[in-house]
Order: C-alpha cells, then sequence, then structure tokens
C-alpha cells in the first residue's frame, strides 16, 4: 500500500491512534486543531524544534524508516536534556513522497513512539504532506523544568572545570562506515558507532541530575561537534576555554579503528557532530558530586579542560596536546551554511 | 550574498536579532538549546505545527518572501484561533538551498516578524538546514486559552445553527490566477483573491470574541475547504449537516470573475482550501449575539446550514441547491495524500 493510495486524514488518525497515548498533563491530542495541555505555574516552558531531511541528515540508503523517527525525536529530546529539563509534548510534521509504503511510515512512527516512551512524553500534534523531493521529519518538543533549575549555556566562569558524558567521536565514525558499506555497517564490527549515529541517547537522567542538585554552571548538548559547541557555550559566557586533547573521552571502538586505519582520533572527537552527550562546566568544588552522581548514572562525566578568561577579543578556544602545546583548530564543527 | 557564504550560527544570530523581541512570558529565547518562558496556570496551552513546502504548497514563481514568511506563521496562528485562543510563542525551521541569496531569507524574516507582531506572539525558537530541493518553512505556535473557554471541534449538536466568517473561495480563485498569470496577478483586477491566497489573515478576535462569550458550540478554520473541514467537524461531533449552497458567502471578486467565465463558484466556495476563516457553531439563541459581535469586529458572520442528527452509518453532509435539492458531492477538498 502506497501513501498516496491512503488519504490524508486517514494518516492523521493513524496517527492519533498510534501516538495518542495517555498523559498527566494531556487534554486534547491529535485530532483538533491544536492541541490542548495543562501549564503549572512555578516552571518554566522549555521549547525546541528540529528539522532532519533526507539526503542532508540522512540517506534512505542506510537508514531504517524506525531510527529516522527515533532520532528525529530524540534530538530535540537532547535540547531539552541540555537544559536540565524534562520533555512533556512532542509535535511532528511530516513529508514524504507518495510512492512511499505505508509499511515506511508506520515504521517511523514505531520510532517516533519508541522514544515517546522511554522519555515519557506525547505527541500532541501533527501533520502530513506530500512531496516528492525527500522524506522530511520536523519535530518540536516542549518541556518543562523549575526555572531556578535551568541551565543555560550562558553560565561559564573562569576557574570552571569543562565536562562531557559519554564518548565523542562515535557518531561521526559511525556515519562514515554508514556511507563506505551501507545499511550493511550495523552487522560488522563497528556497529556500537553506527548505532551512536542512528540512534543517539539523548542525556535525560544526566540532565535532570546535574539541574536539580545545582552542579553545572553551563550545558549545551554536543550536536555539531565538541569544538563548535564549546564555542557556542564560551561565546553565550563571554569566556575561554582549554581543552586537553589527550582528556577527551573516545570509546574503545573509535580508538581501534583509528589506530588500524592510521587516522587522527581527534578529527572525530573535536569536529565530529551528533554524538548528544551533554558539554557542562561546574565549579571545582563541585567535582566530588559529579563523580557520584557519574557513578550512580553509570554514566562517564569527564573533566577535559578548564574556563579561562576571556581576551580582548572574546572567546578563544585553545586545544592542548600532551605536551601542552596548543594544536591548530582548522575545522570546529559542522555548520549548515 | 548567498546563504553558503555565511555561517549558520551567522544566520541563527540574524534571526535572534530580528526576532528576539520583547514578551511579557519570554525568559529567553533564541540563542540557547531550548526557549524558556512562563506558565501560567488556569490557562490551558495549545500547540499545533505547520509546514509549507516550495512545489508543493506555494511557487517561488509566484510567491514573494515576505509572504512566504507570513503566510507560514498565519496558517498556525489560524489553528488557535479556531480554539478560541490567543498565541504566545512560535518557533520556525527553515531549510533552503545554499544559492539563495540573503535577501530572500531577510524578507522572509520580515513576514515572520510581520505575523510575530500583529498576532503579538514572539518567535522563541528556530533552526536553519541548507537543503537543495526546496524552501520549507516549518512553524509551531504554542499558545493558551482559559480551559472553560475552549472550542473543541466536538461541541456541535443538532439543530445547531452553522456559521462562517468572512467569504470562501477566495484563496482557491487566487491561486489559479497566480498559476495563469504568475506574480503579475498581484497587479491584476482580481488582486484581492491573490492577497488571500498568498497572505491570510487569521480570524484571532473572532475567534476569541466567539470563545470568550461562549458563542460558539463547535469550530474550525476552512484550511482544506468547507466540506472536508465540516466534515471533520462533523464527525468530531458526530453529527451530519446540512449547507445551503445560496447561504454560502462569496466575494463580489469571486461573483464576477465566475459569472465571466462561466465557471461554477461552489467548486470555489464549496472546495477551495486555504481562505483560513473560521466555521462554527451555535445554538439557535446566540444568534443575535452573534450578530452584535460580527458588527463590532466589522467582520460577517454568515449563517448557511443546520447541524443534524447523525445518520445509522455516521455522520452525513448535506448540501443543498437553491431549490432544496441536494447536490451530488463529487470532490469534497483538498488532502495531501
Amino acid at each position: 500500500m502506497l501513501l498516496k493510495d491512503l488519504g490524508e486524514d486517514h494518516i492523521v488518525k493513524q496517527l492519533a491512534c498510534r501516538l495518542g497515548q495517555k498523559h498527566p498533563r494531556l487534554i486534547k491530542g491529535i485530532g483538533d486543531d491544536t492541541s490542548v495541555t495543562v501549564q503549572r505555574t512555578g516552571r518554566a516552558l522549555l521549547s525546541t524544534t528540529d528539522t532532519l531531511i533526507e539526503g542532508v541528515h540522512f540517506s534512505l540508503s542506510y537508514a531504517p524508516a524506525r531510527l529516522i523517527g527515533r532520532k528525529s525525536l530524540s534530538i530535540s529530546v537532547s535540547d531539552i536534556a541540555a537544559m536540565g529539563g524534562v520533555p512533556l509534548f512532542g509535535l511532528v510534521s511530516i513529508a514524504m513522497p507518495g510512492r512511499t509504503e505505508k509499511r515506511f511510515l508506520d515504521e517511523l512512527y514505531k520510532g517516533l513512539q519508541d522514544v515517546a516512551r522511554s522519555s515519557k512524553l506525547v505527541i500532541v500534534g501533527g501533520n502530513t504532506a506530500r512531496f516528492e523531493g525527500a522524506v522530511i521529519v520536523s519535530t518540536t518538543v516542549i518541556g518543562e523544568a523549575p526555572g531556578k533549575m535551568i541551565v543555560y549555556r550562558s553560565g561559564a566562569r573562569p576557574g570552571d572545570i569543562i565536562y562531557v558524558t559519554g564518548t565523542l567521536g562515535d557518531s561521526a565514525l559511525g556515519l562514515r562506515v554508514l556511507q563506505e558499506r551501507g545499511i550493511g555497517a550495523l552487522k560488522s564490527r563497528l556497529k556500537k558507532a553506527v548505532i551512536r549515529h542512528l540512534d543517539p541517547q539523548p542525556r535525560l537522567a544526566a540532565g535532570v541530575g546535574l539541574s536539580t542538585a545545582r552542579l553545572a554552571s553551563a550545558m549545551i548538548d554536543v550536536s555539531d561537534g565538541l569544538l563548535l559547541d564549546l564555542k557556542r557555550l564560551c561565546e553565550a559566557s563571554a569566556v575561554s576555554a582549554v581543552v586537553e586533547l589527550s582528556r577527551v573521552p573516545v570509546s574503545r571502538t573509535l580508538e581501534d579503528y583509528c589506530g588500524k586505519e592510521g587516522l587522527d582520533g581527534a578529527q572525530f572527537s573535536l569536529s565530529g557532530g551528533e554524538d548528544y552527550e551533554l558539554l557542562f562546566t561546574s565549579p571545582p568544588s563541585a567535582a566530588k558530586a559529579i563523580e557520584r552522581l557519574s557513578k550512580r548514572l553509570k554514566l562517564n562525566m569527564t573533566p577535559i579542560g578548564k574556563i579561562a578568561q576571556p581576551t580582548k577579543k572574546g572567546s578563544r578556544l585553545r586545544v592542548l596536546d600532551k605536551d601542552g602545546a596548543s594544536l591548530k583548530i582548522t575545522r570546529i564543527g559542522f555548520e549548515h551554511f
């Protein structure tokens, strides 16, 4: 069955049926002009939007529909995590060619539903359009956090330690392998990296843990590469940063691959985007508490450098090699234009 | 200057600069991982999302960038109006080719800003992506309304009068003229219809007026054509409807055009989409109050038919001609798939 043989109303009804789960804050979900949900005083509302486009952000030659659905929602949830908030509601706009198999859409919905369930959000709105040029998924996620707990990009102070969760560079490695080998990469030795690219895990528990205990002075998720996102954090905070390359956490998978292929791991770990780890800063006094949180969540939180005074020209980013010499930074991350 | 020669961060900063107006409910707008805004207990949150795609919803051969910006936000604001709510926040995802002139984006922003200002909402989030296949604008609008005032699609009862604001069919006529004559249509005799297609006006004041005075039992905006949207309202309310064709309000422009070209005006007024008028139902006892509201807002609210009991097979839609005979309905509106 192709999508062009179904009606839009039929598709939206299916969407409502599949995604219309219950939520304590939901009054009316998909099926009216807008969704209707409950506001709660004392918590700030968080909202963010993202778009994944076939041929730009993914290729149908290697990305299964279910994982496209998962990733499209996960990356918006990751933004909520980076504020220290929890997601509540999601809205999804889907455009795809009329020749698309209904099964593809079903799988995409399943992926959305996976993340909705694991993130405890409910999908409250959506629309579909027929577009012959590409599969496009736009997501908006609305969340909340107690106002005083929210962690902005702008709170980093000289002397703060820079941390990152998990490992960096795996997603970029996964993308490389997918581009080389197609979907078969999912069965290769490098499967872990591939999955990190196709199915990133938003660090919700870490974000909430850090914000609730007021451990982070500034936070951002690593979507476009460590250096570019650190630059954004530094500019928002009007500070500089020094990163020690040897401390930047990388996976065994990435290390082995780079060793074998004679590649520089730093190009993955410093500039590779889409890891969706949390990059945050904390005063040195919080170090012990961060260690405890890290253990409790079974998620590494690695100190990778320090926040410094800004220069006269503004924020400056330095990366030191193992001898303490500054690396020359040529390409700091991924930008769309 | 082309977009590919600017950086994404530069574009987002410009977005923040241009769109970052003040709003009493805004804590942090564009420039962090998410926006941060104030929740207010006692009012329900409304949210809705839409996408406009070049080649599907508009053509660059006739749609000026500023009006693409205006329309993309207006159609989501119209959904808020159809619930009887007021818009608060907007989020915008834009994808466009790298060869796009910066001026095009500037104009598109101006259009977004026009509607943000006139609708008293603030744009709190956005992202941009380079996509060579089409210009795409996805919008999410978040609004609110006192919970008890919200007008759903599902409240229509047998005996209720069916009303519509303004006139219907102009937008479809405008589209036809644009497709025939290109952008020159904006200077033709049919300019009014063309503008209604390119720059629809969300009926915010009417929506709020009807909901606050509790005059409407059910409401929807006419985005996909009178009959299709009435069908949606009837199905949500589990009722049938009878529309008198001679009462359906059409503009002098449409009447003249159809007379001259020997066309049936009903194909525009019944099935033409994108008028973004409000279609609502009210008990007969509200008639006088609706007349007063209509006069106060200087916006026609025309009774066009009546809600009836559902049939055994469910909702049924009938359109009567001037002799009271049922018209055969062949194509009831616009669906995407």
